[in-house]
């Protein structure tokens, strides 16, 4: 793991700069050195401070968004995917302006419930889109990853074998993989072994629980997933995400379904999630070489 | 367990009387003694012959159903809900005509993606009408489920807890609580002490993967399901459900979002699901003795 | 939990005075309330300056041990079980100077291989032994713990199940079962049903890994165990227990089969292994109350 | 998988040839297609009749055996391990005489609790017998597998790693390791992870229970081994093993501790095994293949 991050829904609904800032601010106190910001409209922020805010307190910045229906580039009607090719174009120059080194979620399809099934002229419509995105992700040196999600929230890449099929398909060696347990425990067949097949094709991972509450309050099996990321050598981040109805962000939240408070106090949950996720990995560092040790 | 049952999805989308008998032979003919059917309007199958087929077949005969948006009885709208309620009395009547046991799914709340958060308002009529169907049914002889699901399938009862509560807010004995692996495994902290902490409250139970496909081919620990539903002497119908997009009925599969096939031939489906549930259970039942022999 | 404890096997071979002193700073310094000793021969100790120096340390002391062949309660030969006998009633007495709050271990038999079935009569004076050993306990202001164990440390008591059996056989009230998480890993078909099944007959509770090591670095699922100590509402003390041929007792580490080096470094074994019991406990809470809340 | 294998030990003591040929007649008719024998003394057995039985089964044999500790090639008494070598030797040449096809088991030292650590000398003496018993299978056509075992059934090789060291150390390519599920459970930090990195020097497996006894009466995970089994190409034969007190060979009861009777009737017992077996191994496939499809 290079840095260990966290989504800046866990501190705020990120509707004002200033919320943003003391999302950062916590962030940094809480020990985590990355922290992921929901789509930033230029209009709307001033993206210059909070690039500065955030080199001042050594945090990374990485950025992920959900594409909204009008805008789809999965979309089998050739002007709602030119809009949503557009909006990549903009999301990727606000990542570099504001010195993100990453923009990530569900940028191949809308985010959210879909009412038909994926369609091949969408589906090529989508590789064609982030096939144009990745060359200009690769000029402006911003990472492209895409969130492999769960069938609730997209139609098009819910696993990690569709998600490398995907890229393989905009023949682009930049574009890759980004994975979540959340989403892997109700898709993948076999989570770890998800995680094995992608191998190096994975650009960043998140870290959820299975009901988005706190890290050991669900199902997810973390030992078999970090073992995973140690057998494929993964050393790039990983972000811890969390939501709650104690935070709304009324875009997210009900794209995400979040209907309950799974914790209302967010610092402690921030700090747990950071002591679960390290004493995890250092945990599967220690059973790799146990198991190895003649 | 009384009777093992599986879901007609599995053999037909529904749209036809002779769909229908068709997946009742091929149920009975896996060893399946219990069908669970969808919502069926009476103006549109002979109701009556199907009944008939199924006692022929010696199979019990289940329904469930989840509400449309326009008849929510969670609906802050009296009208809506009302709409609702007289919706649930007219299912109660079609599983009395067609000689079913009971009637289950997602009553209290319309079945899909929510775009709003739960209401009080909405909670109280969903809770008044549930009140009011339990007495139809207690009437005409049929059981009452109501089925806990995942977030994005209703916003209203996503937990056994939350179940508990409303059932109980009802005021009725007669209502109890369907449980399904499939929606547990992303909603439950523990999916095996949610089953203990329900015990007798329980009136059905489906088994379903993670991933809606094969038993097995995800990441579901059925025997720590199976040793709950045996700690609380479980004793009610169990039945399998697994959808794919080889089978498309469109509510139904786009309300679960289905996009996907986790299969194409229902038949070794079927029987395998069989010989799962079988032999995992007499692995529990197996277990708990031996964990109890001095 | 009443006290996180840890056995003095971490921290020395327990042949000096010094060595054991230096177990009870380093215990405590580590943050444990608890040490376990080993049985410890009055002719060989100074007894008194122990238990001050564990009072001194606002340390409790437990004591376990094990019977050698030449003095089992569990042998056919009355003459053999009568020296057990006797040593039982020594260990009490010296568990009572020492200041101590419990006596535990293998107190029913040898601690060791057996190289017979076990027999009906020599079943008959270890429960005559161990219902003896009781009263005197009792007096003693002692509490009485049978540890079970796997079936290559005693061929007597392998499983929860037996255990209960005995005690009940034994008439007396007072004694209880010592589990430890490594032994029921060998023996138990499911660990966290076998906590359930002794419910408040558990006295003593051992955390241990599947090879002795570090926790995390073995195979036991520690989260149903602790799910299953909150399920009984058990409140009393917890110990971590680990060996590793780094440290070597002859007695302990040839009966307990310690090979290999599963760590050279105690302290940080130790800050771990508390670290790991507090937050698996603190999860198990959170997830019960999770579990639990509408 | 090549051969579904079970050992002879469900079925008989092995006192008797005619003990041996009914084992031989009931594993067949249970479906499996191979055998796994203990050491048969040739001047006890008549080789060439069991030989016979078993073609005429078309059962493959296999043998396994632990050595006394009287003829322990790990003993640092030169003296001692010749006699081991001999035994060796011999019992190579009985495979090779009953038409077996492989040599398992503790061979590289004594099967029994050791009462002393392992010693540089007494490995090395064993290194040797193994890299010349090596040469002695190799041209008698007789694969040579050592099984690696738990701390209480042997001092030397008791995990993975240390076996893969030790094949090593012997020079010879023809030596490969015999892994067991039981074991692994007690010594491996990640049972699966062994299987990954043994790979294809894994030579022969045995599935077994964590208490012995039933398959899915304990607490191992069999889904992430036969995941991993595939993982690594594994196509030799797999064995299920399982003891129980009712039946007594008196040499490997007391050596593997077996006080219990987790089973009284063999027929279900290995009924169900290779049910369980084939049904995990079915589920492993299609949970690859799922997991891996677009």
């Amino acid at each position: 793991m290079r840095k260990l991050g966290i989504h800046s829904f866990v501190w705020t609904d990120g509707g004002t700069q200033a919320g943003l800032e003391e999302a950062m601010e916590k962030s940094a106190a809480c020990g985590y050195r990355l922290i992921e910001l929901a789509y930033l409209r230029p209009e709307k922020f001033d993206l210059d401070r909070l690039g500065k805010k955030a080199r001042s307190l050594d945090l990374e910045i990485a950025v992920t968004m959900g594409l909204p229906f009008g805008a789809d580039v999965s979309n089998p009607d050739p002007a709602v995917a030119k809009a949503g090719e557009e909006l990549l174009a903009n999301a990727v120059a606000a990542v570099r302006d504001i010195g993100g080194t990453k923009l990530g979620g569900i940028l191949y399809s809308a985010h959210g419930k879909y009412a038909t099934m994926p369609s091949d002229r969408g589906r090529k419509n989508s590789i064609a889109a982030i096939a144009k995105t990745a060359d200009i992700a690769k000029k402006a040196g911003v990472q492209l990853v895409l969130e492999i999600v769960n069938r609730f929230e997209t139609n098009l890449l819910n696993t990690t074998a569709q998600g490398l099929d995907f890229i393989k398909a905009t023949g682009s060696d930049y574009v890759t993989l980004h994975l979540d347990t959340f989403h892997m425990n109700i898709e993948e067949a076999n989570p770890a072994a998800a995680i094995r097949l992608a191998g190096d094709k994975i650009g960043y991972f998140h870290i959820g629980e299975s009901n988005r509450g706190y890290l050991g309050d669900g199902v997810i099996d973390f030992d078999r997933a970090f073992d995973a990321l140690l057998d494929i050598g993964y050393d790039r981040d990983i972000t811890f995400e969390s939501f709650s109805s104690t935070i709304v962000d009324q875009g997210l939240s009900l794209a995400c379904a979040i209907w309950r408070d799974t914790w209302t106090e967010n610092v402690p949950l921030a700090t747990h999630a950071k002591a679960f996720i390290e004493q995890k990995l250092a945990e599967a560092v220690r059973r790799r070489t146990t198991n190895a040790r003649p």
